[in-house]
C-alpha cells in the first residue's frame, strides 16, 4: 500500500462527507482537505472540524494531495477531471464516488494526465440525503464499495485499502459490468417507483396499503442526484425499461387468457427467487 | 342494527379467522361456526377454542345463521353462492371477504334468493399471511373495510357495525370504483413487483441495494391468493399495465433527449407526491 498523508476531498456532502469522517476516526494523523465553492459552504464545512483545510482555491486543495476524492454527481465529475488536471502532482492518485463508471472512467483516460492513477470506485450507500449535516462516520460500515478495477496496481491496493479501512467489502467489477448491474438492481427500480408515483390518483392515496408504501419509498430521492444517475447511465436504463415492458407484457398476455395455472406458476418462481433477494 | 346471535364463517383461514377470534373477543356470547372442508381442517379449527361449532356439514353450518361470512379466494366466493342457497334461513345476511367486488356482486345478484340480503365487504388486511393458526384477534385494528353498498338497508348496518365493533374504519364504495381502485394501488404494484424479481439476473442478486429490496418484498405473496385477484380483476389490471407502461416510454423519452430539466422536473413532482402516499 502506498503511504498516504494527504488526501484531497472535492464534494463534501453526505457521501464524501462520511468518508472524511470515517478517515479521521480511523486514521487520526491524516491530513484531510476539502474544497468549498462557496463562503458559505467553507464555513459550514469548517464547522464540522473534520477537515485539516477548507479552501476556496482548487490549486491549494489539489497540489499536495497523494490522493484526491471526486464526490459528486457523475456530469460534475467529469468536469472537475480538467479541472484539477493542472494541479495534480506527480503520481498523485485521482478516485470517485460516482453512481455510473462507463462515462467517468472513459473521461479520467481522456482528462487526465499520464503521471496520474485513476481508480474508479461506487461506495453503494444511500444516496437520498445529502449534505454534510446529514453524513456519518459509520455511512460505510458493513456496505459494499464497488472499485472498476483492470489491474492491481499499487494505487488500486491503496484505495481498496482505504474503503477496506472504513469498513467497506470491496468487489471489483469492470465499468461496463458495473453500470449494467447498477440499472438493473437500482436505476431500473427508481424509475419504476418514479413511474408508479406518478401513475396512482390522488384520490386513491388515502388508501394507499403497505405494498404501495413498499414501492413507493425511493420516489422520495434527490431529484438532481437521479437526474444525473438515468442521464449518465441512459444507455442501460432504456434497454432495461424496454426489457421490463416485455415482462409486463407477459403478465398481461396470460391474465388475457385467464391462464390460472401459469400465473400460479409464474408468482411460485418469483416467490423462490424473492426469498434470495431480501 | 339487526340483531345477531348466530354467525357462520365459511373459509376460516388467516382473514375469516382473525374475524372469529376478534368477534370471539368483542361479543363471547356470539355463536360463530365454522365450515371444514376436510377432516384435518376440522381439527385445527376445533383446536383453535375459537368457534362454538365445526362441521364439514354445509347445511348444519349455514341453516341457522344470522349472517353467512364468506372469505376465500374469488372463484371460490362465486361458487359457494351456489352451495350455500337452498340453506340459507330467509332474510339472513351474506357477505365477503373477496379483494375484487365486481364479479362477486354480479354473482351474489344472480345466485343467491331474494330473501337474502347480500352484502360485499373488502377488509384492507394483510393477504400474504395464510392459515388460522396465523390469525389475528387484532389484524382489523385501525384497518380499513370498504363495502360496497349502495343504500343503507338494515343489513348494511349490520355489517358496517360488525366491522366497526373488530375496530375497522368501513368506507363505501361501489364496486366499480372499489376494483379499479384496487387495481391501481395493488393489484398493479404486485404485478410490478413481480416483474422486477423475474427481471434481475441472478448473479446481482447478492448487491440488492436496500431500493430493490423494498420494490420485490411483496413478490412474496401467496400464488393461489395473487392468481384468484388479478385475475378477478384482469380487466382492470390489464387497463393499468397499459397505462404504466404509457408512463415508463415518458422517462425513456425524456433520457433519450438527456433532457436534464425535464428529468429533474419530472422527479420533484414525485417527490411531492410521494409524501401524500407515506
Amino acid at each position: 500500500m502506498k503511504r498516504i498523508e494527504k488526501i484531497a476531498i472535492i464534494g463534501a456532502g453526505f457521501m464524501g462527507g462520511s468518508l472524511a469522517k470515517a478517515l479521521r476516526k480511523k486514521i487520526p494523523t491524516l491530513h484531510i482537505s476539502a474544497y468549498a465553492r462557496s463562503e458559505s459552504s467553507q464555513s459550514r464545512l469548517n464547522k464540522t472540524g473534520i477537515f485539516s483545510k477548507v479552501d476556496r482555491d482548487l490549486e491549494k486543495i489539489v497540489s499536495n494531495a497523494d490522493i484526491v476524492f471526486l464526490a459528486a454527481p457523475v456530469e460534475v465529475i467529469i468536469d472537475y477531471f480538467k479541472r484539477i488536471k493542472p494541479f495534480l502532482k506527480n503520481s498523485a492518485i485521482v478516485t470517485d464516488l460516482g453512481s455510473s463508471k462507463k462515462e467517468i472512467c472513459d473521461a479520467a483516460k481522456k482528462s487526465l494526465p499520464k503521471s496520474v492513477c485513476f481508480v474508479g470506485a461506487h461506495p453503494l450507500a444511500g444516496s437520498e440525503k445529502s449534505g454534510i449535516e446529514s453524513s456519518r462516520f459509520d455511512l460505510y460500515k458493513d456496505s459494499l464499495c464497488i472499485i472498476t478495477a483492470k489491474n492491481n496496481s499499487l494505487a488500486v491496493k491503496t484505495i481498496t485499502r482505504l474503503w477496506q479501512s472504513v469498513g467497506a467489502k470491496v468487489v471489483f467489477m469492470d465499468a461496463l459490468t458495473h453500470d449494467s448491474m447498477l440499472s438493473s438492481i437500482s436505476h431500473l427500480p427508481h424509475v419504476l417507483s418514479f413511474s408508479l408515483t406518478d401513475f396512482v390518483k390522488k384520490e386513491y392515496i388515502k388508501f394507499s396499503p403497505a405494498s404501495l408504501k413498499d414501492l413507493t419509498r425511493i420516489s422520495n430521492s434527490h431529484s438532481e442526484v437521479w437526474a444525473d444517475i438515468l442521464i449518465s447511465n441512459r444507455k442501460n436504463v432504456i434497454k432495461d425499461i424496454n426489457a421490463f415492458i416485455k415482462i409486463l407484457k407477459f403478465y398481461e398476455n396470460i391474465l388475457r387468457k385467464k391462464d390460472m395455472s401459469k400465473i400460479i406458476r409464474a408468482i411460485m418462481r418469483v416467490n423462490t427467487k424473492q426469498k434470495l433477494i431480501q
